[in-house]
């Protein structure tokens, strides 16, 4: 079974440039594992007390279960940063698990603090200019690795179209040579 | 004159944080001019023989003339970054003048390797989600100040839909929801 | 009016570096506006409650209005930094409006954390080497970028003979090669 | 067979922090693809000429085939740095594949320039004080993310033991505390 | 008697490049003095109140007194980071006396956050591959700075053999090519 | 006599806190000696071939002789900067050592781009406010670590005075508030 796995694992490993190229601030300790419940706000994450830090800080599982890409875009991106491994704080690095559907999107987006890796686990995509595209007819699984322990994520069309406050019709009506009535038909789908 | 001006001044200042938010590498040595001519590539700039430096490697000039509006968006940027000031080579950062029409619009955009802030001279502006409307009847004028010495710039709309290569017209067509005629309708615009 | 103000925007773009290249620390999070209230001291400034976070956090008005410029070396800087925009915490950069009665100098200084751009908005000045002198016999005004949240600023003249506690009399008759004399007269105009 | 996949993606993610914490310089430009026959040396790598650039300085593949884990430590780590895929220079970030031989070790060593994050795909490990052991009967596989584009590794054991010139027996001795034999013995294996 | 002393200051400038090169984050205001007694932890140290900042939050004073040489290696790290000079807080500096019995030895380690500069006081060190061992029949003291408010050590046995929790036997016999009864023996060192 | 060196051991660390904060970009491969003979020039110094490394470029000797301080001030400072140890490229790190007559003075200066931590080796120092005076009768040794492999320094009272070109007498007469005669007086002596 370990045999069948690897002849799965996919034969492409894709860099995914995002265009934003920030680099988290350095570790000025040893450990500064994030304190969730801390009602202090700072540039990143307060640390638990030093004393309170636990092995389970470190871990995080359950990316082996196939996430559900039965939306609109047929992707289901898992991110797992520092909300989720509170050991990341400070450190500069998180993942994201990307599951795809045939034909299913990882649409065009930026991350504004972080430059990407991508490993293709299965099937196969087309990407590299800040989307991915499951063009087979299988599913497809990617691990991506960011140089952010919160790289964050603006998927264009949503922050366009779906903002909150919205953008007002005739800015985006300008913006992309369009119609009224055609943003009002992109807006209505965020 | 003098007065007149200082009446137009706008009386606001806007602050346009780009979501992208790096911070240039510090500078190693007093002055490290961009060198154009030069034929090696690095992170950045390779400097000028530090003997061959010349006062004007620090201005430019001509940032007083209005920019010609007459564009499908109605506005204008000028960007002053370190191709246009040599000097500006490690010092991270750089300017921009950025002329609106009427009912001009800088269209939604980042800058992967800046954030910014904006001073309204003349008009006003709706801004503040990456984009400025000059909503007035007059025209407008604002100076942007930017952390790095080559910002970058993403204009959304033209590089999702004027990429070169372009992107397949069915991963666009997901990604904003709508068909592919009207995919290739925004296209065509750009 | 319009068109005057234009003609009145300077021909001269003046680059001024400042001596000190730092770059703040990159942003961790889309939004870290400052609490001024806190009591916790950190590196920078305590971010507020997300929750709180107001649109005026980004704005600062009144830029337009011309400063007083009587006084001994004629000059006026409105420091436009993270203390007086909250929304500037973490974003590593900040502005300045300087205004200059005919002859008015901004006087020799350094600015510790950051680099600077200079933009003449009206009438001429001669600087570059870390001053900015009116020359003309017109009222001048600029606007400065700096590349931290709070660049800081080490006026020379003042530091030196204005320092509180004051340096004794003979380390600066040493320093600046006069006799005490001419101390003590220096460091009763500061 | 994808389903068979991803059963035996593992329940665990591994953060193995490493000691060493630094943060690459950011990028300056959109792109500066490594330029592996440059005969300029600088921090990092000189880039291509822009224009070189191709598709494939983004890519590497072959990262499914398992690797040979008979050799004396059952494990064997398939490095995806800036030398592997060109493109990653100045993005701050890399890979690699770890292969365990059934009680295989990955044995104790740090990044000195690099934090990472362990996704385990198959098996299970132990791991965190920064070495991963696999203590099942069964092959094991995990990709380490890391935040430089060249994070070093430096092999505790055999840096010590096996540093080239050699460290003198009398260091090694008083170091760990044995006699000048046994280090003797220890440095016949490197 | 100075002139004895001069005599006695070694003639040699040993550089111990650590194999860490990260930098600490920059400063973001002119003083932030390190709060021990704070009951908010951050990546580095919160600061006091600045009003109630003194002179001696930037001193430390006893460098002069030998230490206590009389151990296992015969060396004694005095480190003088931000703990001990709270003003060393968010400057990225810290400095240690190192005294060397004859034929002492500052065992094989790493600074995870520093880079290392050292100037030998008196004696002579044999060192530059990440230790250092007086080699003369005199004492030796030397002087080091590192570029961090807190470089951290990780001396290499005592983390390897002398872990709590202790790694396990067959982990360290496979990782140092050494049967489990070595290992034992070299454990009970730590 | 090692022991009376050690009672010459000034009792004091004075932390000189200099007003700039920058920290060097961190290194991005184990070595990047800095290569003197260079045609390239880029920010920080391009680096030897890595196989022309000699042990040589890591060292620096000489530091034990006293200086000459007949001189106005009093002082003399060794600066041991990149240039004189091509090894401290990209490391970070600098060092200097400084020799005071009695009631020398190392005048009022800034760095550009490091902090500084200094130790007392003989005698003793008034400082802190970024100078140093010896206000003892016997010599003073001083041993400054500084957080960039170029930290600069910036002579006040020669940068303004002794500018070349010249600062022109009213911009002077105007920042210090003395006549001009005053003005050309402290001039001739720079």
């Amino acid at each position: 079974m370990a045999a069948s796995y690897i002849l799965l694992l996919s034969a492409l490993l894709a860099l995914a440039a995002s265009p934003a190229m920030a680099g988290d601030p350095s570790a000025l300790q040893d450990l500064c594992v994030a304190d969730n419940t801390s009602d202090v706000f700072v540039n990143g994450l307060a640390c638990k007390d030093p004393k309170l830090v636990k092995a389970e800080d470190f871990f995080f599982s359950g990316l082996d279960k196939p996430r559900n890409t039965t939306n609109k875009v047929g992707s289901n991106v898992t991110l797992v940063n520092v909300n989720r491994i509170p050991g990341l704080n400070t450190l500069g690095i998180s993942m994201a698990r990307v599951d795809f559907a045939p034909y299913g999107l990882n649409p065009p987006h930026t991350h504004p603090r972080a430059t990407e890796i991508l490993t293709v686990l299965e099937g196969s995509l087309y990407g590299l200019i800040h989307f991915q595209f499951n063009h087979g007819t299988r599913n497809a699984v990617a691990l991506a690795a960011l140089s952010s322990q919160n790289p964050g994520a603006i998927t264009i069309a949503s922050a366009v179209f779906g903002s909150k406050p919205p953008i007002s019709d005739d800015v985006l009506a300008k913006a992309f040579q369009v119609d009224e009535m055609t943003v009002h038909r992109i807006q209505a789908q965020f």
